[in-house]
Protein backbone atom coordinates (compact mmCIF):
# COMPACT_ATOMS: atom_id res chain seq x y z
CA UNK A 1 0.00 0.00 0.00
CA UNK A 2 1.81 3.14 -0.80
CA UNK A 3 0.92 6.74 0.95
CA UNK A 4 1.48 9.84 -1.01
CA UNK A 5 2.31 12.87 1.03
CA UNK A 6 1.09 15.97 0.68
CA UNK A 7 2.84 17.62 -2.07
CA UNK A 8 3.32 21.18 -0.61
CA UNK A 9 5.15 19.49 2.66
CA UNK A 10 8.67 19.52 3.61
CA UNK A 11 8.82 17.52 5.96
CA UNK A 12 12.81 17.44 5.86
CA UNK A 13 13.32 13.82 7.24
CA UNK A 14 11.43 14.33 10.57
CA UNK A 15 9.34 10.44 10.87
CA UNK A 16 6.62 12.29 13.06
CA UNK A 17 6.03 15.54 10.53
CA UNK A 18 6.55 12.57 7.76
CA UNK A 19 3.37 10.43 9.49
CA UNK A 20 1.32 14.01 10.35
CA UNK A 21 1.49 15.00 6.49
CA UNK A 22 0.54 11.18 5.46
CA UNK A 23 -2.76 11.52 7.67
CA UNK A 24 -6.12 10.55 5.27
CA UNK A 25 -9.58 9.34 6.57
CA UNK A 26 -10.20 5.68 6.05
CA UNK A 27 -13.89 3.98 5.76
CA UNK A 28 -13.01 0.50 5.29
CA UNK A 29 -11.22 -1.41 7.56
CA UNK A 30 -10.06 -5.37 7.46
CA UNK A 31 -11.30 -7.67 9.80
CA UNK A 32 -8.01 -7.47 12.30
CA UNK A 33 -9.21 -6.35 15.57
CA UNK A 34 -7.01 -3.95 17.57
CA UNK A 35 -4.72 -5.51 20.52
CA UNK A 36 -6.36 -4.84 24.15
CA UNK A 37 -2.90 -3.50 25.53
CA UNK A 38 -2.53 -1.53 22.32
CA UNK A 39 -6.01 0.00 22.79
CA UNK A 40 -5.02 0.94 26.00
CA UNK A 41 -1.75 2.23 24.80
CA UNK A 42 -3.26 4.48 21.93
CA UNK A 43 -6.07 6.09 25.27
CA UNK A 44 -3.15 7.07 27.55
CA UNK A 45 -1.28 8.79 24.69
CA UNK A 46 -4.93 10.68 24.37
CA UNK A 47 -4.90 11.35 27.90
CA UNK A 48 -1.57 13.25 27.73
CA UNK A 49 -2.49 16.16 25.57
CA UNK A 50 -2.65 19.34 26.66
CA UNK A 51 -6.03 20.08 28.83
CA UNK A 52 -7.25 23.28 29.71
CA UNK A 53 -6.44 23.91 33.14
CA UNK A 54 -6.12 19.99 33.53
CA UNK A 55 -9.71 19.82 33.67
CA UNK A 56 -10.03 16.77 31.36
CA UNK A 57 -13.00 17.63 30.19
CA UNK A 58 -14.33 14.77 28.24
CA UNK A 59 -15.76 10.86 28.66
CA UNK A 60 -15.35 8.59 25.75
CA UNK A 61 -17.69 5.85 25.22
CA UNK A 62 -16.34 2.77 23.87
CA UNK A 63 -18.65 0.88 22.20
CA UNK A 64 -18.80 -2.67 22.36
CA UNK A 65 -22.45 -4.06 21.56
CA UNK A 66 -23.01 -4.49 18.35
CA UNK A 67 -26.86 -3.51 18.35
CA UNK A 68 -25.55 -0.24 19.84
CA UNK A 69 -23.37 0.16 16.79
CA UNK A 70 -25.56 -0.98 14.54
CA UNK A 71 -27.99 1.86 16.02
CA UNK A 72 -25.14 4.26 15.40
CA UNK A 73 -24.97 3.51 11.80
CA UNK A 74 -28.10 4.54 11.42
CA UNK A 75 -27.91 7.62 13.69
CA UNK A 76 -24.53 8.99 11.58
CA UNK A 77 -26.79 9.08 8.42
CA UNK A 78 -25.78 5.12 6.87
CA UNK A 79 -21.95 5.10 7.79
CA UNK A 80 -21.45 1.03 7.97
CA UNK A 81 -17.65 1.78 8.78
CA UNK A 82 -19.18 2.87 12.51
CA UNK A 83 -20.21 -0.89 12.96
CA UNK A 84 -17.60 -2.49 10.58
CA UNK A 85 -14.50 -0.72 12.16
CA UNK A 86 -12.24 -2.41 14.85
CA UNK A 87 -13.52 -0.38 17.59
CA UNK A 88 -15.71 2.78 17.52
CA UNK A 89 -15.75 5.66 20.82
CA UNK A 90 -18.06 8.66 21.33
CA UNK A 91 -16.07 11.95 22.59
CA UNK A 92 -18.12 13.16 25.18
CA UNK A 93 -17.25 16.58 26.27
CA UNK A 94 -18.35 15.92 30.45
CA UNK A 95 -18.24 19.08 32.67
CA UNK A 96 -20.27 16.67 34.44
CA UNK A 97 -17.19 15.51 36.21
CA UNK A 98 -15.07 18.44 37.12
CA UNK A 99 -18.26 20.34 38.12
CA UNK A 100 -18.81 17.15 41.24
CA UNK A 101 -15.31 17.63 41.41
CA UNK A 102 -15.30 21.28 42.28
CA UNK A 103 -18.26 20.91 44.43
CA UNK A 104 -16.95 18.31 46.77
CA UNK A 105 -13.83 20.63 47.23
CA UNK A 106 -16.27 23.60 47.98
CA UNK A 107 -16.77 25.61 45.35
CA UNK A 108 -19.91 27.78 44.39
CA UNK A 109 -20.80 25.58 41.24
CA UNK A 110 -22.11 27.88 37.85
CA UNK A 111 -22.83 25.54 35.41
CA UNK A 112 -23.91 25.87 31.95
CA UNK A 113 -21.31 28.81 30.80
CA UNK A 114 -20.18 29.04 27.10
CA UNK A 115 -16.56 29.04 28.09
CA UNK A 116 -16.91 25.04 30.03
CA UNK A 117 -19.10 24.67 26.51
CA UNK A 118 -16.48 25.22 24.73
CA UNK A 119 -13.41 24.00 26.78
CA UNK A 120 -14.99 20.60 26.92
CA UNK A 121 -15.34 20.82 23.14
CA UNK A 122 -11.53 21.48 22.61
CA UNK A 123 -10.69 19.37 25.74
CA UNK A 124 -11.87 16.19 24.10
CA UNK A 125 -10.53 17.08 20.47
CA UNK A 126 -6.96 17.52 21.83
CA UNK A 127 -7.38 14.27 23.35
CA UNK A 128 -8.83 12.68 20.19
CA UNK A 129 -5.83 14.62 18.08
CA UNK A 130 -3.03 12.78 20.06
CA UNK A 131 -4.79 9.74 20.09
CA UNK A 132 -5.40 9.47 16.29
CA UNK A 133 -1.71 10.46 15.85
CA UNK A 134 -0.76 7.25 18.12
CA UNK A 135 -3.17 5.24 16.15
CA UNK A 136 -1.71 6.27 12.67
CA UNK A 137 1.78 5.92 14.08
CA UNK A 138 0.72 2.25 14.23
CA UNK A 139 -0.16 2.22 10.85
CA UNK A 140 -3.84 2.04 12.28
CA UNK A 141 -6.83 4.00 10.00
CA UNK A 142 -8.83 6.69 11.78
CA UNK A 143 -12.13 8.19 10.87
CA UNK A 144 -13.95 10.89 12.41
CA UNK A 145 -17.51 11.14 12.90
CA UNK A 146 -19.26 14.55 12.70
CA UNK A 147 -22.62 12.67 12.20
CA UNK A 148 -22.87 11.75 15.72
CA UNK A 149 -24.43 15.18 16.06
CA UNK A 150 -26.84 14.60 13.71
CA UNK A 151 -29.23 13.65 16.05
CA UNK A 152 -27.47 14.14 20.00
CA UNK A 153 -30.65 13.56 21.69
CA UNK A 154 -31.15 10.15 20.46
CA UNK A 155 -27.29 9.20 20.84
CA UNK A 156 -27.86 10.38 24.56
CA UNK A 157 -30.47 8.27 25.39
CA UNK A 158 -28.71 5.03 23.98
CA UNK A 159 -25.42 5.86 25.54
CA UNK A 160 -27.24 7.12 28.82
CA UNK A 161 -25.43 10.91 29.14
CA UNK A 162 -25.99 12.83 31.60
CA UNK A 163 -27.22 16.55 31.51
CA UNK A 164 -23.33 18.31 31.34
CA UNK A 165 -22.10 16.12 28.86
CA UNK A 166 -22.58 15.81 25.11
CA UNK A 167 -21.23 13.81 22.55
CA UNK A 168 -18.85 15.92 20.15
CA UNK A 169 -17.86 13.49 17.58
CA UNK A 170 -17.16 9.52 16.81
CA UNK A 171 -14.33 7.76 16.05
CA UNK A 172 -13.59 5.17 14.42
CA UNK A 173 -10.18 2.80 14.77
CA UNK A 174 -8.66 0.01 12.97
CA UNK A 175 -6.36 -1.47 10.22
CA UNK A 176 -6.93 -0.23 6.99
CA UNK A 177 -8.45 -2.17 3.72
CA UNK A 178 -8.07 0.94 1.51
CA UNK A 179 -5.57 3.35 0.35
CA UNK A 180 -7.15 6.97 0.45
CA UNK A 181 -4.95 9.76 -1.06
CA UNK A 182 -4.12 12.75 1.45
CA UNK A 183 -6.46 15.58 0.55
CA UNK A 184 -4.62 18.59 -0.53
CA UNK A 185 -5.21 21.58 2.19
CA UNK A 186 -5.72 25.52 1.84
CA UNK A 187 -2.37 27.54 1.09
CA UNK A 188 -0.68 28.17 4.08
CA UNK A 189 -0.64 32.19 3.26
CA UNK A 190 -4.42 31.63 3.74
CA UNK A 191 -4.61 29.94 6.83
CA UNK A 192 -1.73 31.92 8.55
CA UNK A 193 -1.76 35.77 8.79
CA UNK A 194 0.79 38.14 10.21
CA UNK A 195 0.22 40.20 13.52
CA UNK A 196 -3.80 41.10 12.01
CA UNK A 197 -6.71 39.41 9.68
CA UNK A 198 -6.20 40.43 6.46
CA UNK A 199 -8.09 38.16 3.92
CA UNK A 200 -7.80 40.62 0.71
CA UNK A 201 -4.88 38.93 -1.30
CA UNK A 202 -7.18 35.59 -0.37
CA UNK A 203 -9.72 34.94 -3.03
CA UNK A 204 -6.98 34.67 -6.12
CA UNK A 205 -5.82 31.78 -3.93
CA UNK A 206 -8.68 30.38 -2.77
CA UNK A 207 -9.74 30.19 -6.76
CA UNK A 208 -6.63 28.39 -7.50
CA UNK A 209 -7.41 25.87 -4.17
CA UNK A 210 -11.06 25.40 -5.87
CA UNK A 211 -8.78 24.28 -8.87
CA UNK A 212 -6.33 22.38 -7.25
CA UNK A 213 -9.38 20.38 -5.72
CA UNK A 214 -11.42 20.25 -8.66
CA UNK A 215 -8.72 18.34 -10.28
CA UNK A 216 -8.38 16.06 -7.24
CA UNK A 217 -12.19 15.42 -7.08
CA UNK A 218 -11.74 14.44 -10.81
CA UNK A 219 -9.00 12.03 -10.72
CA UNK A 220 -10.28 10.52 -7.51
CA UNK A 221 -13.91 9.40 -8.90
CA UNK A 222 -13.03 8.67 -12.47
CA UNK A 223 -13.86 12.01 -13.73
CA UNK A 224 -17.84 11.14 -12.74
CA UNK A 225 -17.72 13.92 -10.41
CA UNK A 226 -17.01 17.76 -10.88
CA UNK A 227 -16.64 19.47 -7.61
CA UNK A 228 -13.76 22.30 -5.75
CA UNK A 229 -14.06 23.30 -2.26
CA UNK A 230 -16.33 25.70 -2.60
CA UNK A 231 -19.37 23.65 -4.10
CA UNK A 232 -18.60 20.83 -1.38
CA UNK A 233 -18.81 23.42 1.59
CA UNK A 234 -22.54 24.38 0.20
CA UNK A 235 -24.00 21.39 2.04
CA UNK A 236 -22.39 22.27 5.27
CA UNK A 237 -24.87 25.32 5.12
CA UNK A 238 -27.96 23.62 3.95
CA UNK A 239 -28.63 20.53 5.43
CA UNK A 240 -25.38 19.41 7.65
CA UNK A 241 -26.35 22.64 9.77
CA UNK A 242 -27.94 21.03 12.93
CA UNK A 243 -29.67 23.93 13.77
CA UNK A 244 -30.93 21.69 16.93
CA UNK A 245 -27.79 21.69 18.49
CA UNK A 246 -28.05 25.02 20.58
CA UNK A 247 -31.52 23.74 22.29
CA UNK A 248 -29.94 20.35 22.64
CA UNK A 249 -26.99 21.99 24.38
CA UNK A 250 -28.80 24.24 26.49
CA UNK A 251 -31.89 21.54 27.48
CA UNK A 252 -28.17 19.56 28.70
CA UNK A 253 -27.10 22.18 30.34
CA UNK A 254 -24.11 23.29 28.51
CA UNK A 255 -23.60 27.33 26.97
CA UNK A 256 -27.23 28.74 28.74
CA UNK A 257 -25.16 31.22 29.55
CA UNK B 1 17.54 18.17 30.92
CA UNK B 2 15.55 14.55 31.93
CA UNK B 3 12.29 14.67 30.99
CA UNK B 4 9.83 11.76 32.86
CA UNK B 5 7.13 10.07 31.23
CA UNK B 6 4.32 9.40 32.75
CA UNK B 7 4.33 6.48 34.86
CA UNK B 8 0.95 5.12 33.84
CA UNK B 9 1.99 5.12 30.55
CA UNK B 10 3.27 1.63 28.30
CA UNK B 11 4.68 3.19 24.99
CA UNK B 12 6.34 -0.26 24.40
CA UNK B 13 8.72 1.16 22.34
CA UNK B 14 6.91 3.57 19.60
CA UNK B 15 8.76 6.67 19.86
CA UNK B 16 5.89 8.28 18.46
CA UNK B 17 3.68 7.30 21.80
CA UNK B 18 6.66 7.96 23.56
CA UNK B 19 6.95 11.75 22.79
CA UNK B 20 3.13 12.36 22.95
CA UNK B 21 3.59 10.36 26.33
CA UNK B 22 6.27 13.27 27.57
CA UNK B 23 4.27 16.79 27.29
CA UNK B 24 4.30 18.92 29.51
CA UNK B 25 3.48 22.74 29.13
CA UNK B 26 6.84 25.00 29.25
CA UNK B 27 6.63 28.22 30.21
CA UNK B 28 10.58 29.46 30.41
CA UNK B 29 12.47 29.42 27.11
CA UNK B 30 15.95 30.90 25.97
CA UNK B 31 16.18 33.12 23.25
CA UNK B 32 16.83 30.84 20.58
CA UNK B 33 14.57 31.50 17.46
CA UNK B 34 12.45 28.93 16.05
CA UNK B 35 14.06 29.05 12.00
CA UNK B 36 11.84 29.81 9.14
CA UNK B 37 11.49 26.54 7.67
CA UNK B 38 10.84 24.64 10.08
CA UNK B 39 8.11 26.86 11.70
CA UNK B 40 6.52 26.80 7.92
CA UNK B 41 7.04 22.47 8.57
CA UNK B 42 5.50 22.68 11.67
CA UNK B 43 2.10 25.25 10.51
CA UNK B 44 1.72 22.58 6.96
CA UNK B 45 1.69 19.41 10.14
CA UNK B 46 -1.07 21.39 11.43
CA UNK B 47 -2.72 21.90 8.55
CA UNK B 48 -2.62 18.32 7.86
CA UNK B 49 -4.78 16.99 10.47
CA UNK B 50 -8.64 16.22 10.09
CA UNK B 51 -11.22 19.09 9.45
CA UNK B 52 -14.82 18.27 9.15
CA UNK B 53 -16.23 17.96 6.11
CA UNK B 54 -12.59 19.77 4.89
CA UNK B 55 -13.97 23.11 6.28
CA UNK B 56 -10.31 23.93 7.58
CA UNK B 57 -12.42 26.62 9.76
CA UNK B 58 -9.52 28.23 11.67
CA UNK B 59 -7.06 31.29 10.66
CA UNK B 60 -3.69 31.66 12.68
CA UNK B 61 -2.53 34.96 13.49
CA UNK B 62 1.18 34.97 14.11
CA UNK B 63 2.03 37.92 16.64
CA UNK B 64 5.57 39.16 15.41
CA UNK B 65 4.69 42.56 16.50
CA UNK B 66 7.11 43.74 19.85
CA UNK B 67 4.60 45.92 21.05
CA UNK B 68 1.44 43.66 20.18
CA UNK B 69 2.64 40.72 22.00
CA UNK B 70 3.41 42.73 25.27
CA UNK B 71 -0.30 43.94 25.05
CA UNK B 72 -0.92 40.06 24.80
CA UNK B 73 0.71 39.30 27.48
CA UNK B 74 -1.94 42.12 29.33
CA UNK B 75 -4.92 40.71 27.95
CA UNK B 76 -3.86 36.92 29.24
CA UNK B 77 -3.25 37.95 32.75
CA UNK B 78 0.01 38.70 32.91
CA UNK B 79 2.01 35.74 31.26
CA UNK B 80 5.24 37.16 30.67
CA UNK B 81 5.76 34.11 27.79
CA UNK B 82 3.22 34.67 25.29
CA UNK B 83 6.12 37.88 24.57
CA UNK B 84 9.35 35.77 25.53
CA UNK B 85 8.66 32.73 23.74
CA UNK B 86 10.05 32.40 20.04
CA UNK B 87 6.72 32.35 18.06
CA UNK B 88 3.14 32.87 19.67
CA UNK B 89 -0.01 32.48 17.59
CA UNK B 90 -3.33 33.34 17.86
CA UNK B 91 -5.82 30.28 16.89
CA UNK B 92 -9.35 31.62 15.92
CA UNK B 93 -11.83 29.85 14.90
CA UNK B 94 -12.95 31.45 11.87
CA UNK B 95 -16.15 30.48 9.60
CA UNK B 96 -16.21 33.82 7.73
CA UNK B 97 -14.06 32.02 4.82
CA UNK B 98 -16.17 28.68 4.06
CA UNK B 99 -19.10 30.83 4.35
CA UNK B 100 -17.73 33.12 1.49
CA UNK B 101 -16.25 30.46 0.06
CA UNK B 102 -19.85 28.72 -0.50
CA UNK B 103 -21.63 32.02 -0.63
CA UNK B 104 -19.47 32.39 -3.98
CA UNK B 105 -20.52 29.04 -4.96
CA UNK B 106 -24.45 29.68 -4.78
CA UNK B 107 -24.92 28.20 -1.20
CA UNK B 108 -27.68 30.05 0.27
CA UNK B 109 -25.92 31.28 2.99
CA UNK B 110 -27.08 30.79 7.53
CA UNK B 111 -24.86 31.83 9.63
CA UNK B 112 -24.22 31.93 13.50
CA UNK B 113 -25.09 28.07 13.99
CA UNK B 114 -24.49 26.58 17.26
CA UNK B 115 -22.75 23.83 15.17
CA UNK B 116 -20.66 26.02 13.04
CA UNK B 117 -19.04 27.35 16.64
CA UNK B 118 -18.29 24.15 17.49
CA UNK B 119 -16.93 22.66 14.06
CA UNK B 120 -14.66 25.70 13.85
CA UNK B 121 -13.54 25.38 17.40
CA UNK B 122 -13.00 21.90 16.99
CA UNK B 123 -11.09 22.38 13.86
CA UNK B 124 -8.81 24.78 15.66
CA UNK B 125 -8.10 22.41 18.82
CA UNK B 126 -6.96 19.88 16.18
CA UNK B 127 -4.84 21.77 13.94
CA UNK B 128 -3.19 23.20 17.02
CA UNK B 129 -2.77 19.55 18.71
CA UNK B 130 -0.89 18.62 15.39
CA UNK B 131 1.29 21.39 15.17
CA UNK B 132 2.15 20.94 18.90
CA UNK B 133 3.13 17.05 18.36
CA UNK B 134 5.22 17.99 15.21
CA UNK B 135 6.72 20.96 17.68
CA UNK B 136 7.42 18.56 20.45
CA UNK B 137 8.99 16.56 18.07
CA UNK B 138 11.85 18.88 17.33
CA UNK B 139 12.58 19.51 20.71
CA UNK B 140 10.56 22.81 21.50
CA UNK B 141 8.01 23.76 24.25
CA UNK B 142 4.71 24.82 23.91
CA UNK B 143 2.43 26.47 25.70
CA UNK B 144 -1.56 26.91 24.93
CA UNK B 145 -2.91 29.79 26.75
CA UNK B 146 -6.74 30.05 27.12
CA UNK B 147 -6.20 33.42 28.62
CA UNK B 148 -6.66 34.74 25.42
CA UNK B 149 -10.30 34.42 26.28
CA UNK B 150 -9.98 36.43 29.09
CA UNK B 151 -10.73 39.92 26.96
CA UNK B 152 -11.70 38.61 23.34
CA UNK B 153 -13.30 41.87 22.32
CA UNK B 154 -9.87 43.25 23.16
CA UNK B 155 -7.72 41.12 21.37
CA UNK B 156 -10.53 40.91 17.99
CA UNK B 157 -9.89 44.95 18.15
CA UNK B 158 -5.75 44.36 18.46
CA UNK B 159 -5.50 41.61 15.42
CA UNK B 160 -8.55 43.36 13.36
CA UNK B 161 -10.31 40.04 13.87
CA UNK B 162 -13.44 40.62 11.47
CA UNK B 163 -17.52 38.84 12.15
CA UNK B 164 -17.23 34.87 12.51
CA UNK B 165 -14.18 34.82 13.26
CA UNK B 166 -13.02 34.52 16.82
CA UNK B 167 -9.66 33.93 18.85
CA UNK B 168 -9.70 30.45 21.24
CA UNK B 169 -6.44 29.63 22.26
CA UNK B 170 -3.13 30.76 22.09
CA UNK B 171 -0.03 28.86 21.05
CA UNK B 172 3.66 29.53 22.41
CA UNK B 173 6.39 28.07 21.22
CA UNK B 174 10.09 28.33 21.69
CA UNK B 175 13.27 26.03 22.84
CA UNK B 176 12.47 24.91 26.26
CA UNK B 177 14.59 26.80 29.44
CA UNK B 178 13.28 24.56 31.91
CA UNK B 179 12.36 21.03 32.60
CA UNK B 180 8.63 21.11 33.87
CA UNK B 181 7.32 17.49 34.99
CA UNK B 182 4.68 15.61 33.11
CA UNK B 183 1.45 16.07 34.88
CA UNK B 184 -0.44 12.75 36.11
CA UNK B 185 -3.61 12.27 33.93
CA UNK B 186 -7.06 10.97 35.48
CA UNK B 187 -7.23 6.73 35.81
CA UNK B 188 -8.46 5.29 32.05
CA UNK B 189 -11.29 3.67 34.08
CA UNK B 190 -12.65 7.13 35.20
CA UNK B 191 -12.25 8.44 31.49
CA UNK B 192 -13.40 5.45 29.53
CA UNK B 193 -16.46 4.14 29.61
CA UNK B 194 -17.77 0.52 27.57
CA UNK B 195 -21.40 0.76 26.05
CA UNK B 196 -22.85 3.67 28.62
CA UNK B 197 -21.99 6.24 30.84
CA UNK B 198 -21.71 5.17 34.51
CA UNK B 199 -19.89 6.95 37.17
CA UNK B 200 -20.65 4.82 39.92
CA UNK B 201 -17.29 3.47 40.45
CA UNK B 202 -15.68 7.03 39.55
CA UNK B 203 -15.69 8.72 43.06
CA UNK B 204 -12.67 6.45 45.13
CA UNK B 205 -10.87 6.60 41.97
CA UNK B 206 -11.15 10.02 41.93
CA UNK B 207 -10.28 10.36 45.61
CA UNK B 208 -7.10 8.71 44.69
CA UNK B 209 -5.95 10.66 42.15
CA UNK B 210 -6.56 13.78 44.64
CA UNK B 211 -4.31 12.02 46.77
CA UNK B 212 -1.91 11.42 43.95
CA UNK B 213 -1.96 15.31 42.75
CA UNK B 214 -1.66 16.45 46.23
CA UNK B 215 1.83 14.60 46.08
CA UNK B 216 2.81 15.98 42.56
CA UNK B 217 1.91 19.15 44.16
CA UNK B 218 3.69 18.94 47.08
CA UNK B 219 6.96 18.03 45.80
CA UNK B 220 6.89 20.25 43.05
CA UNK B 221 6.70 23.29 45.02
CA UNK B 222 9.05 21.45 48.11
CA UNK B 223 5.78 21.33 50.20
CA UNK B 224 4.70 25.05 50.20
CA UNK B 225 1.53 23.88 48.42
CA UNK B 226 -1.22 22.42 49.89
CA UNK B 227 -3.61 21.28 46.78
CA UNK B 228 -5.12 18.51 44.80
CA UNK B 229 -7.15 17.83 41.04
CA UNK B 230 -10.26 18.91 42.83
CA UNK B 231 -9.08 22.06 44.42
CA UNK B 232 -7.40 23.32 41.58
CA UNK B 233 -10.69 23.37 39.75
CA UNK B 234 -12.46 25.50 41.71
CA UNK B 235 -11.29 28.55 40.20
CA UNK B 236 -12.87 27.59 37.14
CA UNK B 237 -16.53 27.97 38.71
CA UNK B 238 -15.23 31.29 39.17
CA UNK B 239 -12.41 33.43 38.03
CA UNK B 240 -11.74 32.15 35.04
CA UNK B 241 -15.74 31.36 34.13
CA UNK B 242 -15.53 34.25 31.50
CA UNK B 243 -19.30 34.59 31.38
CA UNK B 244 -18.75 37.73 28.50
CA UNK B 245 -18.06 35.17 26.07
CA UNK B 246 -21.78 34.13 25.33
CA UNK B 247 -22.58 37.51 24.80
CA UNK B 248 -19.26 38.46 22.49
CA UNK B 249 -19.36 35.31 20.41
CA UNK B 250 -23.36 36.21 19.70
CA UNK B 251 -22.10 39.89 18.90
CA UNK B 252 -19.45 38.51 16.05
CA UNK B 253 -22.39 36.63 14.82
CA UNK B 254 -21.30 33.10 16.13
CA UNK B 255 -23.52 30.68 18.32
CA UNK B 256 -26.41 33.12 17.78
CA UNK B 257 -28.99 29.98 16.88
Amino acid sequence: MTITANPTFNAAGNPVIDLLSRHRSIRKFTEQKIPAQLLSDLLHAGQCAATSSHVQAYTLIHVVDTAKRERLVELTGGQGYVASASDFFVFCADMKRPTEAAARAGAEIITGTTEQLLVASIDAAMMAQNLVVAAESEGLGICYIGGIRNDPAAVSDLLTLPDQVYPVFGLCLGYPDQDSQVKPRLPLSVIVKTDSYNSEQDNALIDGFDATMETYYSERLGGNKSSNWSKQLKPLFTSKLRLHLKEFLEKRGLGRQ
